[in-house]
């Protein structure tokens, strides 16, 4: 824990003196959340979809295109017919039993380690974009260069207890060897949680000898240091490439996400509860899996979800239903006792304009009432996915902040303190020069510094800025006080070898990846 | 109810169709929230906040700015010192006891009529700007030809259930007959509920006696037809202006809003449960006055909620602490069993941008959750309250459509057909063709209009129209559709020798009005 966290931990009047001191770019500490979760369904809907899983799982069954993951589950008593998997309902419950409720997600600096699951939530960057809008707002291929500057971006946002992985995708660096990079600038530029490509069998063989130089091994058995990320191939296939990714995870009890990949009413029913049906069924034929790999292994019930336009087939964001299957996602995931992963800050717009704003609040509200435990894409997407924005990164993390503050809920400590100032202030009165205000406005309310609420008049005469240019301007202050958190010199060294033993025995594949 | 709602309403496969065929503009039936509320005390936080506003009642006391409150208090037994009144626990109690949980709120169309209260959720657009952002995007002063454009609009909105008043203020007219205008507008351009006009006593008087003429005296003694807000001077302070209103209003039985305007940490104490105990004091003791002045009369807890920038004294808009406020009210007034306002889609941004889409949907979550009763300022608003805007208002309008959607819940009518889909499609299908998604889709996942979802080549080949512009196309077809629900004629020319007469009893004051 930092010093500063140390003291507000602590409480008190010296505490809250700390907080106001301490650089704007701290990290939070983990977020607890204090407000109720939404739920929309009763006891008895949660058990109609649960059961109505549990039938897919064993009347349809689900295809597991991998032939060791057949072999295993032959093993493990399912039965299997050809690539088709039956799971009867009781073996997916015992499976699903072991999984743990929640572990100490490891960083690499050790106070930035984070509680994962129950009433925690964790922010993290969006992840997996093929374009950038840059520093100049310009759309274009991002490079590594780009990733650099959005892990040091996210190891600058107070909200953002992570810097994920491929946040861009670094197109300059060749296909085959791109992981490695990709891995070395999470550790390198950020002492916060990451987390490990899937890209391949292979790739996450990489992630995890990686993640033993930095931690080593006897660490990772301990404690996970790190997430991997699987896709389901809606409706009700998982693939060998995710496959083998998790078995490279989940052997060294690497926590991967159980993810359907859902395009509401393209690969699900046009129907809010029976998508979250067959989602549930997904998520839990993989959950399940990761039993069979490995007992007791560390396992996210995940989904990745968008409803699709009906027209252009193009997802959408922020839609209704999105909350609605988010709501009951988490009422599921909280049924199984399994921790769970959403998305946030998600928006289909083209430019950073209004839409995304609606779009990306949206997605925040709806996911914070619904509890999740790990929440995706938390800053920088836009376009459906396709670029992340560095305008709407900065914008995105501080809504995050106000996120954690909304979710942290009301506080109590200062009541009786402040009703003395109801009395000292009286009818018609004002609060402004109250030693109660000036020792606690900071802490109270929250003052956005990317939104202008300043009057039309003075936002005129400071030049009419707009918030896109605002939130780059910050980013570049961003940059400008970025430090290093140095890897210990003998880790990165060791770190560089592997790397570079690695390029010599991959083949240098500028194309997709196929190697599995 | 409307040939389609009288149609959807009784179900079924021919409901959907004819819900499909509707024009897309017809309102739609009065909201019933199904998702829970968010409620973030439990019973005894709401009663340390019960106790702290009792407390502030009987020990520091409230100012009524007025002569006839001040008689009319004495003779209900409070106890009086000049303009101060304290009131005992018991006696509030014994008042607010008698205001309705909930009545039907009659419009002239009686098929828009609404119930009010409960688990019933009304969106209003918003009031009062004194600048537009009109039709070509231009910020300036607006006019009666403007506000008749909001009330056309508002009755093309289908989640907007009222017109409300003054959306914009029609500075064109002069400041002593406005209201008369402002009333007929609303009365004339559309059939849903509107709003009063509480600027004064006497003005507040002409709007009942409008009215009377387009509904009876015996109606409105049965039922309110529409609704006035009376704002409180925070801290404990009530005036002259507001309360001879509220009067007029509540002798006969329409309900007042009674709305203390918070300006959080200038008008309250800097901290969230303290500034919300200080509401909560200066609400029902407004309250309270509306049952001395006629016991039985409805009445609703109202607030209107901002924090204020520390730097600017600006008021701000989608900040994590209005949004626990709101919980925290929304549980008070459920408390007191006593149906609550509040606001909704602010912004305090200076044009339409992505900080004014974040702001509004950010706060239409908050009022969703909190489970609000009458949500004002549901459309329009940004600038903090400072201009309306027109491209914001349709977006707004349909972001009114999606908030709908979500706060109804899921529905579960259709899940054991769809789960027949699933095993119709089977593992690695798709949904598309399958007659279940035929069917149901539109109704299935809510299209926006205004949000592009389609990719970057497309949009870009479609010009690469922003959503300002979007929205303004969108009103403009609105307007070209719109079609006015005719006054009876009689009833019209009634109104219309009303305003003459009062315009010739009223002396013209082109300045702000100061008659009570």
């Amino acid at each position: 824990m930092s010093e500063v966290a140390r003291t507000v931990r602590a409480g008190g009047r010296g505490a809250r003196r700390a907080l106001r001191a301490a650089p704007d770019f701290e990290m939070l500490p983990a977020l607890k959340r204090g407000i109720p979760e939404c739920e929309v369904m009763d006891q008895g809907r949660v058990e109609q979809i649960d059961n109505a899983s549990m039938s897919i799982l064993e009347e349809i069954g689900v295809i597991f295109r991998d032939e060791i993951a057949i072999a295993d589950w032959k093993r493990a008593g399912a039965k299997v017919d050809g690539d088709r998997v039956y799971l009867d309902r009781g073996l997916v419950r015992e499976l699903i039993s072991t999984i743990p409720s929640g572990w100490t997600y490891r960083a690499r600096n050790q106070e930035r380690s984070l509680p994962f699951g129950g009433k925690h939530s964790i922010f993290v960057p969006m992840t997996g974009a093929p374009f950038i809008r840059d520093l100049d707002d310009v759309r274009r291929w991002p490079t590594i260069a780009d990733l650099n500057m959005f892990h040091k971006l996210s190891h600058m946002s107070p909200a953002l207890h992570s810097t994920a992985h491929h946040i861009v995708e670094p197109m300059d660096m060749k296909v085959s060897h791109r992981h490695l990079h990709i891995t070395y600038s999470s550790m390198k530029h950020s002492d916060k949680t990451f987390m490990g490509m899937t890209t391949s069998g292979k790739n996450a063989e990489d992630v995890m000898a990686m993640c033993e130089i930095l931690f080593g091994a006897d660490v990772m058995e301990e404690t996970p240091v790190t997430t991997g990320n699987c896709n389901g191939n809606s409706p009700l296939v998982w693939d060998e490439t995710m496959l083998s990714a998790m078995r490279a995870f989940v052997k060294r009890k690497q926590p991967v996400l159980c993810s359907p990949f859902v395009l509401g009413g393209a690969n699900t029913p046009a129907s809010v509860a029976p998508a979250v049906a067959q989602l549930n069924a997904e998520a839990l034929s993989a959950l399940a899996y990761t039993q069979v790999i490995r007992k007791g292994a560390p396992a996210i019930y995940g989904h990745y979800l968008s409803t699709v336009s009906m027209k252009s087939g193009a997802p959408m964001a922020g839609t209704p239903e999105i909350s609605l299957m988010n709501f009951m996602i988490g009422q599921m995931a909280r049924y199984y006792n399994v921790p769970w992963r959403t998305s946030n800050n998600l928006g289909g717009a083209k430019t950073f304009d209004a839409q995304a704003g609606y779009e990306s609040a949206m997605t925040m509200n709806a996911v914070l009432h619904a509890g999740a435990n790990y929440i995706w894409h938390s800053a920088g997407w836009n376009e459906a996915g396709m670029h992340c924005s560095t305008a709407k990164f900065v914008v995105d993390a501080e809504m995050c902040q106000m996120g954690y503050r909304m979710a942290e809920g009301p506080r109590w400590d200062d009541f009786d303190e402040a009703m003395q100032a109801v009395r000292d202030v009286g009818p018609g009165g004002h609060y402004l020069g109250h030693p109660h205000t000036l020792e606690n406005f900071e802490r109270a309310f929250f003052m956005p510094k990317l939104f202008d609420n300043n009057s039309i008049e003075q936002w005129q005469a400071e030049g009419s800025v707009e918030i896109t240019q605002r939130a780059l301007d910050r980013a570049k202050q961003l940059l400008a006080d970025y430090e290093e958190p140095k890897l210990d010199e003998g880790v990165n060294e060791a770190l560089l070898d592997y790397i570079a033993r690695r390029e010599r025995e991959i083949p240098a594949v500028d194309e997709l990846n196929t190697e599995h």
